[in-house]
């Protein structure tokens, strides 16, 4: 047979940045190119106890069919902790259950995005979501990310040029990969953007509950008085996200479409991992686990700042966070980015380099990220010290 | 703010049957339209014992991230198990975990068909895919599903008549709906066409271990020498659907599109689930489980079909079934197939109206279909009965 598969799918090209990724594979290799939460970051205990009780109790419910929505409980808890904590979500919106945030992305770009069509992206971005809104042959516009967020005149200009733009898509809170948190000024101008020019916002936020120093800054969505942003939460970064559980809050006609849209792609969200997570933020101090999580986050990042400042100053700088997994570092402008971190590679220590989160990998970056939550301490110390030698030697 | 859904989201329209459902969420309403597992068929007790089990021994790795092809164990025991029970699967396929089998439809879709493109189903076929296909703007040509399977003179028609076809959509072991297995040299036929016509076969196999009379078939897979076929698995009728773990064995080069489109969908499944999976398929006795299963059925489906030997004869006619969970039923050709299931709905039992299995819904059918692994006893008696004496009115 010979295999003709379809235009979007032509598209999606291995990425160049998968070769690095194979040697990380290697146990000798220090890994600072994951994005997974700490391992003593999980509510093991807790869900095994849930775990026993849910299927002690209601068997039946946890393992039969469920419905597209999601856990009705779960909706309504979410819901009510959404409004109240962040002011998030209104009787305008309806909040879905998926398969982690990514099929967020998926449902978004398959509801309201034509082959053809623009996705406006932060210039660098998170590469699943990047890729995607490529599996569905969108076309990319970058924005870039300031110290603060987008730049909103690049942004006005790309709504402008690109008439055809259906999405906007942003982190605000310590972007993946860059760390920038976006200001709230600038957070105002977004949404205003997006309602002049009619077109909706993605505001993802895997990270938003993980801040470790500064005030937390409103939601997007906590403006939208006009229906113009999906709100993607999840999960994956604060109870687990091998159970694959998060949740839009969208305006009532897309979330409908993005119901009919899921139906057809899984059915439903794994219930029983639902039920798990449903009891452990209604029946456990949800809010002293996250307190939790932040110090054991804020130690590691402020641990990793650290030895970015001993070994690695003054070539590679870094950009200093407020919270999230990563941390943006900067090396002089006349390296070779992939080389750099092909060399690293083969130094036993794994990063990302820049370009992989740009719309366009092969343009130039000089920057890579750094992930802090999945090494050990020891590994952190190992991996960066292995590239503060590279540096020098530049 | 105005939405602009996508053009392949705007031909989904909502189904005629949603209304008919409605009124199944009515406690008093008898329901025989589901596709449910009985409650009597979960291994909840293994379930929960393999769970705690898992969760104790390797906890990080039931709650990380895992990867998108699935985990390891499971790929492994599933490829060996399929190949010594069913000789499915060889050396030029791979194997990738899916949340659910409607996760292969979707992906199988994304990565081989363009929009405007033919699926050729069986008419009348499962409706979740027909949702699927028709979610990416797939066009649906129906080949009709006789006491044997597709006929196979409309199939090769269909194939000449429409150059364009990706995909040819079977489940050959007790279909969903008409109950309907595919005979040896209608399988052989099929596969046949699809080789010669260069047309890849998706053969969709839920409900292949619920045989309850008559001899095994082989799987159309098992003669694929020319990787032609994408057989699709699932756990959803044999352990629990609620977990959401499937499988699809496919042609290396096809395997790794679905790998890139399931990485850009929901990163990988549930991997707490996949443990379960593996370890109930391996460390108990999953075939003295399927016996279990198939005797539970067998009584279930010759008590169904008993009742409407009772109640509904002559006015009702059925197929006799050999496994699966539906039973086809027919009524006279003056009747009108929606409104009679309107009235049955009415009268406290909700059937599905044979139309809605059909690629355009408007067109005639004289036929429903019953369900009758998720009703009890009582519930399939009292149903049936008022089935029959509404029957008798018509």
């Amino acid at each position: 047979m010979e295999y003709k598969f379809s235009d979007r799918v032509q598209t999606l090209k291995p990425s160049a940045i998968r070769e690095i990724f194979k040697y990380a594979a290697d146990p000798t290799v220090v890994s600072l190119s994951a994005g997974n939460p700490s391992p003593d970051a999980f509510p093991a205990k807790e869900i095994a106890e849930i775990s026993a009780k849910v299927l002690a109790e209601n068997p039946i419910s946890v393992l039969q069919y469920s419905v597209t929505e999601g856990y009705t409980p779960l909706r309504r808890h979410l819901t009510e902790y959404m409004k109240k904590k962040h002011n998030t979500g209104s009787d305008n919106d309806d909040i879905l259950i998926t398969t982690g945030a990514q099929q967020i992305m998926d449902l978004c770009t398959k509801a309201l995005v034509n082959e053809g069509e623009v996705v406006i992206c932060e210039a660098p971005s998170f590469i699943g979501s990047l890729n995607t809104f490529r599996s569905y042959n969108a076309r990319l516009v970058g924005v870039t990310v300031e110290h603060d967020g987008m730049n909103t005149d690049e942004l006005e200009q790309a709504l402008i040029d690109n008439p055809n733009a259906k999405l906007i898509y942003t982190i605000p809170n310590f972007q993946n990969p860059s760390g920038v948190t976006m200001s709230l000024e600038k957070r105002r101008k977004v949404y205003e953007l997006a309602v002049k020019y009619g077109v909706l916002i993605i505001e993802d936020n895997p990270y938003g509950d993980l801040r470790y120093s500064g005030e937390n800054l409103p939601n997007i969505k906590s403006f939208d008085t006009e229906g113009a942003v999906i709100y993607a939460g999840s999960f994956s970064k604060v109870i687990s996200p091998g159970m694959r559980v998060a949740y839009t809050i969208a305006p009532k006609p897309i979330f409908q479409k993005l119901v009919v849209c899921k139906q057809g792609n899984d059915v439903h969200t794994n219930i029983w991992s639902q039920y798990v997570c449903d009891e452990f933020i209604t029946k456990y101090d949800f809010d002293a686990h996250l307190d939790r999580l932040r110090a054991i986050y804020t130690q590691k990042a402020r641990f990793c700042m650290e030895l970015l400042d001993k070994y690695c100053a003054p070539k590679i700088t870094y950009h200093k966070i407020d919270g999230g997994l990563f941390i943006w570092c900067d090396l002089p402008e006349y390296v070779d980015m992939p080389e750099f971190c092909k060399t690293a590679v083969l130094n036993k220590v794994c990063v990302v380099p820049g370009n992989a989160f740009l719309t366009d990998e092969k343009e130039t970056c000089h920057s890579f990220r750094i992930n802090f939550s999945t090494p050990t301490d020891e590994q952190l110390e190992r991996g960066i010290k292995i590239l503060g030698e590279l540096a020098k030697n530049l």
